[in-house]
């Protein structure tokens, strides 16, 4: 066939919830009024979809390493080198890479805030450049790159000789405790000497924090002092095919979420930024569809990536994730409109269940509607958890949506004669 | 138990198909009249089925494979050994076998028809025999065997010290290229020398080929002379164990395809030769009931393949797969007839979808029915692609089919206390 077919992948990011007493026992998505969704849902095959395996809460970064369609048990290694390179850092082969926030401590390196109140990307800014200056001087023959990357977060990258991610987080993940001290995972010299490393860098990250004139304002403004870093995920960079070799395609990944970019930059896509996109609550998603029907007159295959919903599940914001599924439905609408729909598949998912009870991810299937030229098109009317689970792909796991699509596009290869 | 129960799966090969324009998005099998077929779906119990896994294309060798309850992916040795010894040629360890082509070339080598006009087996019976009286002079250690099967098909086995699998194919399998050099796929001895052999017979069959009275008689009555054979697939025959073995049950597989026949010979099933089964549209799918409802007298289980529907999908005849699947409807109505239902199980599935628009296979689901005494039947009342997909089974593998027969006719085993 010489008609070139296309794909879209849209995520949002933990959309999926469990039934809410506060909304009669709905889902948002079942609140939510989402006539764009419910288009797709129409036109097109829809199912449940478990990320990695039922009942198993996955990551954003694992998730779509799925939906990518990687092994992502087999894949993955760790959260930090994702964010890292997703943040723009490079992360080279030895190198481990963390992912960190801003947070708050009281003198007692007891956590106050683990987001030092979502510090403002500029102020996170500043204390980036400041930590940059450090100089390791126990632990000389290593480096360390370190990059905020949005509000609260950010990357933290180690370079040098005999490295090793077994070392465990200083971050307790948890209000009221206190910070862990960093500690060899195993007996190898390597997690010795890196926990050591950590251990230094934190120390001295702390000393210029405490003094920080940016913290000193924000004290005076009554905002809680990004007075420490906080780190997790020790993780290198993975060693997976790229999409371009898996299925010969060209693939662009539209997302502001630094995690979600690294894994889609290790997948081998292209990165587009897009002004306004911020993954937060406040994000231009009309921006991101624009770019996105831009991007699919150069590419095979684009994902767009929609964090805000997760973080509204995270702060147990019901109004604010129906609201944010609604602007979502929006800019699906956009993208409907202004694509070619007999040449285009367009899927749309989340990479998690979010509850905004438990405000965790977690283990419950996601809903999945795929819609374009030649999908059998099932009964399903709407696009929620529950009506979708009747539809004609029964229930998937993430790893096969993937080739699912490329099937759909031509770009996948027959096994056998 | 001491009733003796058996079960008889049916294999229409390509029969699943995408909604079509051409049908105002129907399915083949949805625009098909199918009383049997229907009502094996409304007496039993429904589902979609992935041959190998979601999305990926099957070639009905793996997919056949997978359906017999194998894992295709550890299991499958190339696709020549199973079309040799589906064609009578015996296949022993060490030899390499190919699957073959009667093609037409122009004097630049480039591939005028893959198939010589499908030309008749009574033609390439006549050739095939001349073939066979060429000796290897370079490479004297080395003998082969070659026969025609249907049509344009062949078989081609090597035998000989210290061979590979490792080696190109001839066959450019695109009309317009030029028939491919056999090369070496890699840096083995073995590699070499059977590329080597290989080369000599393809230039010695051609020689044989062009200078041969029936493509005289060919080229004078405007029919495309068969002047090359192309090779391709590679292949040793797969080590798996016998169903006997896996089950302890006698099966019979009916199907006039070389290389399903030789797929079920792998499995240790005994094939039955049915007069009037061609493997073409023109086959005797009558007289291939009747073989099945005979077979299933000394039988525990009989495959019945039928390859008709899936020809009528590459030649993107939509008209005449609808025939087919009607003959399909009526061969089941003769069975159903004919069998004790109520000790014996009856499934109706496809080995893949072949997409009569992009004429290729296609990863798509294909719909699976079950029927016999004690399936949970479920709601669904026809017999295709999107109603089977509400059904009791939902969604499962090809290689979960044997075992769910197998236990439906009491012939697995329990695994634990």
């Amino acid at each position: 066939m010489c008609i070139r077919l296309k794909a879209v992948l849209v995520i949002a990011d933990g959309m999926a919830d469990r039934p809410l007493k506060e909304l009669d026992w709905k889902t948002p998505l079942e609140a939510a009024h989402k006539p764009s969704l419910n288009h797709i849902a129409k036109t097109g095959v829809c199912g449940i979809m478990d990320p990695i395996s039922p009942g198993l809460p996955p990551g954003s970064d694992t998730a779509t390493l799925a939906l990518l369609g990687y092994n992502a048990l087999k894949a993955y290694s760790g959260r930090g080198a994702f964010e890292a390179i997703g943040s723009g850092v490079n992360v080279l082969p030895g190198d481990v890479a963390f992912r960190c926030n801003f947070a708050t401590v009281d003198n007692n390196l007891v956590v106050l805030d683990r987001r030092a109140g979502r510090i403002s990307n500029e102020d996170a800014s500043k204390l980036a450049e400041s930590l940059q200056k450090i100089k390791l001087t126990k632990h000389s023959n290593a480096v360390f790159l370190f990059k905020n990357t949005i509000q609260h977060r950010a990357a933290l990258v180690i370079r040098g000789p005999k490295l090793s991610t077994a070392v465990s987080d200083s971050d307790p993940e948890k209000i009221g405790e206190k910070v862990s001290e960093i500690k060899p995972l195993d007996e190898s010299l390597e997690a010795r000497l890196t926990a050591e490393i950590l251990n230094e860098l934190m120390q001295k990250f702390r000393e210029v924090l405490k003094q920080h004139p940016v913290n000193k304002e924000r004290i005076k403004h009554g905002l809680p002092p990004a007075n420490i870093i906080l780190s997790r995920g020790a993780g290198t960079i993975p060693n997976i095919k790229p999409l371009s070799q898996k299925y010969g395609i060209s693939a662009t990944c539209i997302g502001a979420t630094p995690l979600i970019r690294g894994v889609c930059k290790a997948a081998g896509m292209k990165l587009i930024h897009v002004k306004g996109a911020t993954g937060t609550p406040q994000t231009d998603l009309m921006a991101k569809a624009k770019a996105t029907v831009q991007a699919l007159k150069t590419n095979d295959f684009v994902l767009l990536h929609v964090k805000a919903t997760d973080v509204a599940s995270h702060d147990g914001n019901i109004k604010q994730k129906i609201e944010l599924i609604e602007k979502i439905d929006s800019m699906l609408g956009y993208v409907l409109n202004n694509i070619d729909l007999g040449t285009t598949y367009l899927a749309v998912t989340a990479d998690h269940t979010t509850s905004s009870i438990t405000k965790n991810h977690e283990g419950d299937p996601v809903p999945i509607a795929i819609t374009g030229p030649y999908v059998r098109r099932d009964d399903v009317e709407e696009y929620d958890e529950r009506t979708c689970a009747e539809g004609g792909l029964n229930r998937i796991r993430g790893v096969d949506l993937m080739p699912i699509l490329m099937n759909l596009i031509g770009k996948t290869k027959k096994f056998g004669a």
